[in-house]
């Protein structure tokens, strides 16, 4: 085996370990001194598959006492429908929502071209972040056309839910338009309310919603917590 | 206005000069200084709004020069049907590859299952950057099974471009099935060959590519270099 393909089976030995529950959340892993002599390999080639789990957010090292084995990412589907709260029931994770700021003000020239808005129209905006059993998992910033959401603010007071918040608004349904998702490094106020470290990777999102006549009910940003979170893209 | 209010309209205007075309690519952003003067707010506030373009990858300090902006990032649409080469043209830049390592060896149990390959059963690998005008935008590792693709190296070696070397093997067509979508800091090697920091922030995309009657040809993994590239997804 080359040096590459050596570590690759190391690598992919102790995911296969940690994903068939072998190694559960939590878990240390052996020192590379025992992984060293488990598969007959030198210690680079054993820091180099743990790195690579380490990349791929299996695995944590914790400066002096190890590696861990990281809890599983949530999914998140992207796909027609995107709702987070039903997303993480399905696969069982009790969501939350805490609201950072909200405020309602004139819509930016950005704003007003995606969500089809006359320079000017006001925009409810609200900041917060999306938990799932307790832990963070996101930060959003959602931007709505409230000309067209009368009586918004108050609904999502209410409800906590988005879509139960636009279905109070007149709007039973809604579709996902575009995304777009780029890879940036937490800032340390993000990293702070994610629970992350500084320079953490998030994925950014850049969302527009409408409705399936394809009126513009919503514009978001949200960042995901890369440790925490995949997106999955079903293409059927 | 709010402080964050205030360093998040001072963000927007100059994203707006930057997506406007006002200031181009590589021009030198204003001092501190200066934009504290313009906007009518202390230094901390324009940092912030600094940072925030910063993180989005619109501008890049460079130490004791200053701000600049930041090339666009290509955008890659991921639907239906992901072709590099063909996005990369569609946006008006040169598509290159440079393949690094290239094998065929027993699939692991992981390549097997998605693969829909019975254990051992040969598969044929290759690691390597994709480009575009020359810069690298992704590191890729592809895992194809060789049974159902006789031929695919020297396919592969003859064509640089997958979708032909498919097609020179059989397989006219190919449609993505799934796609999973994390973000992963850059480990040094891999920062190396995507010319960007290590700890630079990538998007890690594993996905798996079919032929339209579901006979899986390609498990992908791939590392974006998040400054450079988007993933965009088009839901309609």
């Amino acid at each position: 085996m080359t040096d590459q393909t050596l570590w690759q089976s190391i690598a992919g030995t102790l995911r296969a370990e940690i994903a068939g529950g072998v190694r559960g959340t939590g878990d240390r892993l052996p020192t590379e001194a025992q992984l060293s002599a488990r598969f007959g390999v030198n210690r680079h080639t054993v820091r180099r598959a743990l790195a690579a789990l380490a990349e791929e957010g299996l695995v944590h090292a914790r400066r002096g006492a190890g590696v861990f084995v990281a809890p599983a990412r949530a999914e998140y589907p992207i796909g027609a429908r995107v709702r987070f709260r039903q997303s993480m029931e399905a696969a069982g994770r009790v969501p939350g929502k805490r609201i950072l700021a909200s405020e309602s003000r004139p819509a930016s020239e950005g704003e007003a071209r995606v969500l089809r808005l006359s320079p000017g129209e006001t925009v409810h905006v609200t900041d917060g972040i999306a938990l799932a059993d307790g832990a963070p998992m996101a930060l959003f910033h959602a931007v709505y056309p409230l000309g067209r959401l009368p009586g918004l603010p108050k609904a999502l007071a209410e409800h906590g839910s988005v879509t139960r918040a636009l279905m109070a608004c007149g709007v039973p349904d809604y579709v996902r338009v575009s995304t777009r998702i780029s890879a940036v490094l937490a800032s340390p106020v993000e990293a702070g309310h994610l629970k992350v470290a500084p320079g953490a990777p998030l994925l950014l999102s850049e969302a527009v919603n409408a409705t399936p006549e394809g009126v513009p009910v919503e514009l978001g940003f949200t960042r995901f917590a890369g440790e925490r979170i995949a997106l999955t893209l079903d293409h059927s």
